[in-house]
């Protein structure tokens, strides 16, 4: 049974599409209520939203580590407002959260279209993903498991994901995604309603995926100065597979750097915020997994 | 004669298409080198280059005015760097100016292809535009001609203009309209070649432009917030006719707000950077005009 879910916004300050998604829900409460559980809505990072910049100090979705939550020696502006929200929201790890369940709206500036970013493999977020593929058949699921502890907002509750659309620039609101983003709120809204009303929801019992297998860094010179460019032709080719020998990246000497290894798909290809983080894309294996139970 | 031209990236520190082609000209400057002028690169506004950031303190884009060079009491970054750099390659006004030709590099996130901004309108300038739309069909020229002094970079040398180049997203190199930008820059290097050099052009002796008429807002609540954005129909919809009663803004509210007016172009629409200026796109009038002599 889902009691709370809480849909955020402006985890990243310059993504519009959340930011004014969780306006427009504050202006029109009615929208996103359902008669069997409880519907919040947050903007996250206040500062940063108020700049129209990713973040202040550092990354808001990488701050909710437990570690990070329990060091009390963490005073930047963003740890601290983990901290704030991860009462709030959660708390992490919690056996009595205050959600039940986080989706964080995010944009990108790569060709991501419709998808999902998730790293819980709670039954929950499944079937909700399973229902979600099913109305929208353009959806595309990325599934991140990395080394580490997962830091994302979405990991302070026991289910939830992101929803990443794109191309959308940092700074700028697109009606189009907008609205998809909007409609794509709406079914996980329903299906949770479902779910509580014991509706005897028919879903396919297997679900494709992108597993996320390994980032992909831009070329740089000695002093780890960007020197190349994601090739135009690999350009917008999100979800899309690459070839040993196809062009890969163009250099500021006019060189093409082919793909070397097996074949991959390519995501989150040149989005502007991985820059820094050093990565101009991420390479990622399909496959289909099977819903538990 | 045209005895030096000045190639200017990174105005705004976020478009980094102009960035990345002043590196990769200082990388290789024999490509930008011709018999008969100089062709000197500069990266204008470092500091908002290393935080990819349009700007630190204010638009150095608009720094340029007359009065606000003379202005000794003004010393914020950009205005200190806009006299650093008039004096370099203006000064603005000059007789005996050390630059005669300043192409200032630009990106935007709206859909304007590959454009040229120009206020500037010596024959010099008119002549190499003429000579450009010749050379690459689908360039078009967007003519500013605002009631205040022309304060933009390319204002303190005799002759020149802004290429505007997009979609691109802030913070993003795309390959295919850096090749393109690059491409036309070689163009503008062979006409000045040309014209040095006593070729006889063929130039055509008139010019379509679009001509500026007016800025159009957001629609904004009673505290300047913005409560919509550009209608799904008119994004991406630049140099393209708008009549009345066809779909411009979408509220927050669910409400369609239609254009009311002549006929006009739209352009610079949806522009993340006219978000804090207060424009969601511009307007103009197709014309014809003639060159002179």
């Amino acid at each position: 049974m889902i009691n709370k879910i809480a849909i955020t916004g402006g985890t990243h300050g310059n993504e519009l599409t959340g930011v004014y998604l969780v306006k427009k829900w504050q202006r029109s409460p009615k929208l996103i209520e359902r008669s069997s559980f409880k519907t919040i809505t947050q903007l996250m990072n206040i500062d940063a939203i108020k700049e129209v910049r990713r973040y202040i100090d550092h990354d808001l979705n990488r701050s909710f580590s437990s570690t990070d939550l329990a060091n009390d020696g963490l005073d930047t502006y963003e740890a601290k407002l983990a901290k704030e929200l991860n009462i709030k929201l959660g708390k992490k790890g919690s056996k009595s959260p205050n959600v039940d369940f986080i989706v964080d709206l995010h944009t990108t500036t790569s060709n991501m279209g419709l998808s999902i970013v998730v790293s819980n493999m709670s039954k929950t977020t499944w079937r909700a993903i399973s229902y979600l593929c099913q109305k929208e058949p353009n959806l595309k699921v990325y599934r991140w498991q990395g080394d580490i502890e997962n830091a994302f907002v979405d990991s302070i509750a026991p289910n939830g994901f992101a929803i990443e659309v794109g191309a959308v620039p940092q700074g700028v609101l697109r009606a189009d995604l907008f609205l998809k983003t909007e409609a794509l709120i709406y079914h996980l809204l329903d299906f949770i309603e479902k779910e509580n009303l014991g509706d005897n929801l028919e879903l396919p019992n297997e679900v494709e995926i992108y597993d996320h297998e390994k980032l992909v860094d831009y070329p740089r010179d000695e002093n780890g100065d960007i020197v190349g460019m994601v090739h135009q032709d690999r350009q917008d080719k999100d979800f899309t597979l690459i070839k040993e020998g196809e062009p890969l990246f163009l250099t500021l000497d006019d060189e093409v750097i082919s793909y070397k290894g097996e074949s991959m798909y390519t995501l989150f290809v040149n989005e502007s915020a991985y820059y820094e983080k050093g990565f101009a894309m991420t390479l990622a294996r399909k496959r289909v997994i099977a819903l538990v139970g």
